[in-house]
């Protein structure tokens, strides 16, 4: 969905550069990086039989408070999206999720591909949530049972959204009820889950589970990993299917243990909601400071980590040539990221380019 | 294919175990996590549109003296493998290899999933390596143009076997032009391609585009990367498939730059060639006195680092004991492979154990 | 997308029903069963390559005054338009369509499924045609040669479209010219074609190639076939993959003859262009007998054999009483269908049902 | 698998020719075609929703001794095998099957396509049968649970097989007992299961649920059918996965009355078994009179309507000078095929043109 602009792609090497582009372009966090030094000790068996992929499974399940959760580390977003929604969806299901979702709009056709052929449908809905009300007709306009259509199967939340803004945990229980009622299973795309779950202030237990999600894509590499995503799975059948549609995709990497190992230390001592906790913070100082400042529109509410606003292009060009690093989605329109890698210094230059 | 006897398993966490279960065990080499490390330095931009990646790809052109090929890097060997073959077979295809191949019998019928249904026609040989004879019967046998019949559109070498033998550069000649006088591309296994150089002595490219080959599954994880494959494509169409082949399937991670300074690594200075060397000279060392010792029955001809060896069911009990660590395919069909980390003193304690 | 109402089915086996549900709910024409009659004459080599099909291939080109078209004979619509289209897009392609194609809403991802995940997205339009500023908007708001987005590749016309309108000659040349500035190649699901052609009064070469279309699902199903499409592919490389898609998909009948056979007789002689007549002559009897009543609201320009009104509850109820068969698609919206055998007596009966 | 002869082809259109080439070569039987006749009365609702359908349901419940068992009306063979066994077995599933089965062999990769990459294994066997030793040493072979590895999940019987021999009920029995040991289901390929039913003289329950068969491709044109296959399935849950996949792959006929008028008839007053009782008997009459002209090698046990034979290359040329028309599989290798339609004056005529 987003294209860099040409000049901060040429300023990439500057060293004076400000970076707002994404939380992927951050490297990895440095108790990442000494997680998987301390990983290379020794040999160990291969594809995910080892003892550090073992003690990431228990981690999980401490961590989601779920005796059952099984986890499957893969190495991008898009595998652990369109893999968990193929094992929750038959090929002639759909998907439903928000209009804006990633799973719609940037991965592909991916969970198309890997299902055989099942569809994902838009849902409408303000601050780019799903609403209630879009789910419930959705649900209504279906013709159950009859194969000229595709039956929809999953309910898909992106949390937090791909604009930046966070269900609430009542919302999400709202919305998977309504789903639960056709029958139907629901994944919650969580690439970045930590800056929602240190947004609500609500423990992982009660934005998954507890709320009716079936299977959480796990996010770590935007949020200090190195290159560790997962799929934590808690309907049992789904996971059995996981066993051989992970591995027959590529997914299963021979050396996981240096997956688990990120992992490990990620859902460790809290470590993944400190990061995602600075990317928020600075994030907030961002948009207050804008908000201050004046004449900067802003596009969404900044729950986490991404905010978005409208300036002229003048005001575009003018923050380009300050080396802040921006996507710009449309003329006007640009996208700013914090990350945990984000300083306070990182926000003043930002702020002080705007005021410019 | 292979599956660890339950002893070797529970002695995993046994400091004096002797690895020869498989070069996945082995961790990381130094290098290549100092080059991690080193690439661990302020921001760059994701899905491989950095500044590392770019200089991966002069570096594979460099290695492979060839001015268009274009290297994928993707985070398993299966995933090098599928990806490589769809975009070289229609899904009407059919894919002919060795009958002993990885691709036929240990990747779950990734290909035909990922290529929508291409079929794998496994062929004869001796040694493990496919017969010239073998393969112009096939193709004589076919019916072409007949859609009833998958079309042969890609001939794939393991190399080296998964049985631990190679081709010679002449042999992979020979095959080579009997599949192009049909059209067929031919694409190459090389999950231990450096393992094969070093036995062979020719040059990457001598064993590779010089020889016929369209497209290269390049394996590191298995000689000392942390989680870095990757598909070196000589066929330009193919490559531009390749891009959106890749992306759809979820084998673009996000901060590729990791990968890349994971490849880069690996092919400067000849670090590949010197890891795989070790393995190579320590694989020599143990055939050779398991030669001297007798009593041991050799199943193939040890090329590579890979030693197939039948001893009795009194032995396969007694090396456990010693901590020997190794895979029994059958009962009594024993499989030992070095990898960079094997040391002569670990050569040592497993002729010791033999020999007992 | 259409349900027949409980009543509407308990009275089919009454004689005295009064069929306007569906064209697909006719039978098959005297001369096509003369025809399959004629073929069953003596052998014939199977799977297409006798000589009935031989002279159907020519009966196409005469017919659609095109020198290398290849038809394609297959037994459904879905067959007809999903394998046309998967040989025209690739797995990462997208197919544009108006948002209420038959192709997008009522065949539940056969696309996405016989194409390896290819993506439809349906644009606005009025009169359900699609407008060109949609196509130019959605052309234009495409990353292209982004993978993290499926690619527009085809424009797919449905002709008439599934609400009964139809695009004049000059609409389909300005909207294929659009497709053709970015590469697209370009479909006409052609269900009901025999009605348009009716309809505009210009030649089927008019409507197809000569308006830059590359392939025809040329329906004869719901115009007095028995069971035969077809695939009238223009482009000579989609029509080299279609030998083997349609055969890999199990869509090439052995005794093909009986379809090719139903196929010339319904080129022949205009017989197509004369039930289509029928019912279009019928429906414009039975719309101009609608207005002169009054008190139904006609939701679409009945430019061929269907149309759709909105009537009260207490009006369907009253109709389906009097014998009138038609699909009520929501409360209040009702779908009437004439075919190649509907009289002017059924179009009074109706007329009086809708007087009562 | 086959292709007919140059010399055959062109002597396609004489009139003096004797039809040995296929079964699939003969015309509709006059009873089929009385029953589409039949069935072109008034209108009927689409898509398998009318009375005739119904009507075939029952037949086959009734001609299968079995309550719940459901019929799908399908027009090619590859689409009932296909379809069936995707419904059976899972995308990373395997099917079993003997060596020569035509699943195997001649439906280019159909079931891999629309199973989303499931993997077709070729058993060794006498006669061209499955042999239970085979079966077992397969399933002994595989390590069940191991991802790397495809699961077998469906065993498949060609009864009869594609070389002309059968399967007595014990041996069918024997095998799928097996199969249930592992969990397998059990696919019956019957593109002719007409002729084995008459050869075994048992019920057609005792040859399919009884023996332990959970879905059976039900072959119909081939036995003087115009276009009429169908899936016969006594799994409910894959009979209720049927509706989606038959239509999302083409494979659900608008007219279907027609293709259930056909099987209705077929089915109805043992017709079925004496267009196959005829097939078989004049292939007797063939063989018997082949052994005792002598000099012609019988290649295969010619249980039904297939006969293999090896004959000299002057042979070949004159039984094509005296108009015989026949596969040749391999230089001297021939294939003989009688049908409902072949007359004992055809069986005469062929003799004479062997003993010349």
């Amino acid at each position: 969905m987003l294209r860099v602009s040409d000049a901060a792609r040429s300023s990439d090497r500057n060293v004076r550069v400000i970076e707002f582009r994404s939380d992927n372009a951050a490297g990895a966090a440095p108790e990442i990086l000494a997680a998987i030094q301390a990983a290379n000790v020794g040999t160990a068996i291969a594809y995910g039989d080892d003892d550090v992929t073992a003690q990431l499974q228990q981690t999980v399940r401490t961590v989601f408070e779920h005796d059952t959760a099984r986890v499957f580390p893969v190495t991008s977003g898009t595998a652990a999206n369109a893999l968990a929604l193929t094992a929750l969806c038959p090929p002639w299901g759909a998907v439903l999720c928000h209009e804006t979702a990633h799973i719609l709009n940037s991965e592909a056709g991916a969970t198309s591909m890997l299902g055989g052929g099942a569809q994902m449908i838009g849902l409408a809905g303000d601050d780019f949530l799903i609403a209630p009300e879009a789910l419930r007709r959705a649900l209504d306009s279906i013709r159950w049972g009859d194969p000229h259509h595709s039956q929809p199967s999953v309910l898909s939340f992106t949390q937090p959204s791909d604009m930046g803004t966070t269900y609430t945990v009542a919302q999400l229980v709202e919305l998977s009820a309504i789903a639960d009622e056709r029958g139907l299973k629901v994944h919650l795309d969580g690439a970045r889950i930590a800056n929602a779950v240190v947004r609500l202030g609500c423990s992982p237990a009660e934005m998954t589970w507890k709320a009716g999600v079936d299977a959480v894509s796990l996010g770590a590499t935007k949020n200090g990993g190195l290159s560790a995503e997962a799929i934590v799975m808690f309907d049992a059948g789904a996971a059995d299917e996981l066993v051989y549609r992970t591995k027959r995709s590529g997914h299963v990497t021979s050396k996981m243990r240096f997956q688990s190992a990120q992992l490990i230390a990620y859902l460790t001592d809290d470590l993944w909601l400190r990061l995602a906790g600075n990317a928020n913070a600075r994030m907030t100082e961002l948009a207050t400071g804008l908000a201050e400042l004046g004449g900067v529109e802003l596009v969404n509410r900044p729950d986490v980590n991404m905010l978005f606003v409208r300036v002229s292009d003048r005001k575009v060009a003018e923050l380009k040539q300050a080396g802040l690093l921006f996507y710009e989605l449309r003329p006007g329109l640009v996208r700013l990221v914090t990350s945990w890698s984000t300083t306070t210094e990182d926000v003043e230059r930002a702020l002080a380019a705007f005021a410019r």
